[in-house]
C-alpha cells in the first residue's frame, strides 16, 4: 500500500531497541481517513473467502478491525486484554506473552460472538512477534470456529511473527513489510 | 436516533446494580455498520462547530471515535489507560475514578496531539458518572485546548454525569438516553 509506504518513511520513528513509532498516525492520533482505506485494502486480500467476524486485540487493533469489517460487511469484535467494566464471565481465555512488555496477560472474548461454524478473519495495526495472533487463534480454536487468516497494517519482518503463523499454514497479508533498520532508518520491502 | 433506540429495547441485557449490557452490539461485538451512523448522528450534532480533534478513552469508545472523526474529516485521539507497548513520557496525565470498578486509574495523551489551539470534540459510548469526560476535560485544560462539547451514543440518565458536565456550561449530546430501570426493563426518554 504505497500511501501506507509513505506516511511511516516520512513520519515514522525509530525509538530504542529499533522499535518503531507509528502513534502519530496509526495507534494513538489516529488518522481516520488512512485507517479507512487500510480496512478496504485488507477486505480486498480477502476478497472471494467468506468471512463472518473480524477478531483483534484491545486497543491498537479496534480501528483496523472496524473498517476491515465495514468494508467486508461483518461485525467486528474485540478481545479485552483488562478487567474494566462488565465482563461476561462465560469466555474463552488465552495467555499472550509480551516480550516488550516483559510480562504475560490474559485476553478474553465472550462465548457469544464466536460460533463453531464462524469463520474469522484477525486483523491488527502490527504483526511483530505474533504473540496477540497466537492468542487469537488459540480462542478462535477455542470456540471450534476457523481462521480464513491474518491481515495487519504492518509487518515487522525483523521478528518472527510472520514466519511463524505462515508456517502454521495461516494466510497473512500485510500492507507494508518492514524488512530492517538500518542506523535508525527504516527500510520498507515489498508486500 | 431512533436506529439505536430499537436495538437497545431488542437487545440490550440488565445485569446486576441495574447495568445495561450492550456489548452484542457497541462495545465487545461491534456492528460496525451502526457504529459508522452513530458516528454520523454525532458528528450532525456538532455542524457548524469547529472540531479540530475527536477524543476518547481506550477501549470502548475508540470505535464511535472513529466514526465520528471520519465524518467530521478529523483525526481521532484515544487516552490510553494502560502502559502497554510503547507510550511516550511526555504526557498529559488524569486520574479517573471508576465507581464500577472501584479504584482509580491514571489516563495520558500524548502532548504531541493535543495543541493549545485545538478544538476537541469528547467522545464515548456511554455517559454514566461522566468520570472518563471529566477526566479527559482535565487534559484538554492542561493542554490549553478547548472542549467544544461531549457527544455519547447512551446517556444513562440514572447517573448525573450528563448533569453535572450540562452545568460546568458543556454541551452534551447524546443520541439515546436511558431515563431509569423499572423492573429489569429499560425505559428510554426522548433525546
Amino acid at each position: 500500500m504505497e500511501e501506507l509506504k509513505k506516511r511511516i518513511l516520512k513520519e515514522a520513528e525509530v525509538g530504542e531497541g529499533d522499535i518503531i513509532r507509528v502513534d502519530m498516525f496509526l495507534n494513538h492520533c489516529m488518522d481516520v481517513a488512512l485507517l479507512e482505506r487500510i480496512g478496504k485494502a485488507l477486505a480486498k486480500r480477502f476478497k472471494g473467502e467468506r468471512v463472518d467476524k473480524v477478531l483483534t486485540v484491545e486497543a491498537s487493533g479496534i480501528a483496523v478491525a472496524c473498517f476491515t469489517a465495514l468494508a467486508l460487511g461483518v461485525p467486528a469484535v474485540y478481545a479485552k486484554k483488562f478487567q474494566t467494566g462488565y465482563i461476561d464471565p462465560d469466555v474463552y481465555a488465552a495467555e499472550v506473552h509480551s516480550f516488550s512488555m516483559e510480562k504475560s496477560y490474559t485476553i478474553r472474548v465472550s462465548r457469544r460472538y464466536l460460533e463453531p461454524d464462524d469463520r474469522v478473519l484477525l486483523v491488527d495495526d502490527i504483526l511483530a512477534s505474533g504473540q496477540a495472533i497466537l492468542g487469537l487463534l488459540e480462542i478462535v480454536s477455542r470456540a471450534g470456529a476457523e481462521a480464513v487468516g491474518v491481515g495487519v497494517a504492518i509487518e515487522k519482518a525483523t521478528k518472527d511473527g510472520g514466519e511463524v503463523l505462515r508456517r502454521m499454514g495461516l494466510r497473512v497479508e500485510s500492507l507494508v513489510k518492514v524488512e530492517r533498520i538500518e542506523d535508525g532508518h527504516i527500510i520498507l520491502g515489498e508486500d
